[in-house]
């Protein structure tokens, strides 16, 4: 199955050392070849990154790890390729857009039997059980809420519900943003951490690259990150529950 | 007003040449320097690079200069702010999904009063008359073919006389593409060239920079460049006239 990455902040920060870490992954120290992805929300924008490419031969995500892009909500993915062949149209994050938002979807799981009715508001470009889940997660939501988007406990609810609902066909690993919150399901393997003051030092559990967040941060900063396994071996990560829902927010998981 | 450059091949090309002096007038020879874009078609999949830096300042125009991501459809826009703030939300080209497509969209121009109504098919994420007009065609698409894509003839002429349409409304320069053709329309400024055997040399205007095209090609690739300003100064280019719809196929414009 494929690997997630998320990110969470109440400032703008750059991500520039998880993604070294979790790109590794994508070919070097773990088996996930088939392409990767990564997505920043920057104000209402988002700028997003795919390659069909392993992750560890990519020139683009050699330019993520160099370039520092500050976000408060990121989603990145690295594949190893359940359904869909290996093409630009099948990797994560996918974007969409509902409610003059824009939408960014990652998923590791494996969804079997899934083939709810599309009603046409999005369509799949691509082959994949992920790409298929979110058209439908976004069709629900216009459906229930029609044009105007409810207030933040309502749509967590609705897509706690939804999640719930998807992943009774497999394993749903999902991380989901409109880029005022990331919204995480965990079928079967999520882990996170929220760093904050004092900030201490990190080291990378796949590349020989140690942070001082200290020398980096305010002491009002707060950074939660999701991953599917755990980046650093000297830091706590709280495994996430099979079924768990958690909405993140300024950098702090919340039950909202 | 913006510049606006698209490419339409019948193989997949790289754009490194075209894009090398298109983007030195992103703050260096011109004074476009309020943000710039660049989308690829890769198969049904899109590569989305958008930056509110001037395309001379930006890390991003940097690595697409240095990488050759090969492409049938190309569009590329560099931002002279005439609506909508200075942000990543209002950089072109903008990238919605209709009928299992993603579609590429990108203008030049300031469009006055226009205001269509939006059933909510699609919303602005940001701020711009552009965006808006996007939102409009493919809402208009969506009305009139429903949920199934019309064949080529019927998609042209609907998009053309859409065109018309909002360009009572001020200057609509305009490239939209599906990833199967380069949808253009003119309503000031806009020239194109089609490339093919035998392939010659070309200097670009803007820079130092030349290249032996008889040397990167086969005898049967055609390559069609549609720019606001002619990017090479030994090549002939036509104009297109004020209020002409092409519809370019294969790296060759039709009337389709």
């Amino acid at each position: 199955m494929c690997q997630l990455l998320g990110m969470n902040c109440n400032v703008p920060t750059d991500i520039v050392f998880s993604f070294t870490g979790f790109a590794t992954r994508g070919g070097r120290t773990n088996h996930h070849a088939d392409g990767w992805g990564i997505a920043f929300f920057e104000g209402a924008g988002v700028r997003h990154f795919v390659d069909y490419q392993a992750a560890v031969d990519s020139p683009v995500a050699e330019l993520i790890k160099r370039y520092p892009i500050k976000s408060k909500n990121v989603i990145a993915h690295i594949r190893k390729a359940t359904q869909g062949r290996i093409a630009l149209e099948n990797c994560h994050p996918f974007v969409r857009e509902l409610w003059g938002r824009y939408w960014v979807f990652a998923h590791n799981g494996d969804l079997k039997d899934f083939a709810p009715v599309l009603d046409g508001a999005y369509h799949p470009v691509g082959t994949t059980d992920s790409e298929r889940a979110f058209c439908y997660l976004l069709q629900e939501l216009k459906r229930r809420f029609g044009d105007t988007p409810p207030p933040l406990p309502a749509l967590s609810a609705a897509l706690r519900a939804l999640s719930t609902q998807i992943a009774a066909h497999g394993p749903f690993n999902l991380m989901l943003s409109d880029g005022s919150a990331l919204f995480v399901h965990c079928s079967t393997n999520l882990h996170y951490i929220v760093r904050q003051y004092p900030f201490t030092q990190a080291k990378l559990s796949d590349d020989d690259v140690s942070v001082d967040f200290s020398e980096v941060t305010t002491p009002r900063d707060r950074v939660a990150i999701i991953v599917t396994e755990p980046l650093t071996n000297n830091e706590t990560w709280t495994a996430f529950q099979s079924g768990e829902f958690k909405v993140f927010i300024e950098g702090a998981p919340t039950n909202a």
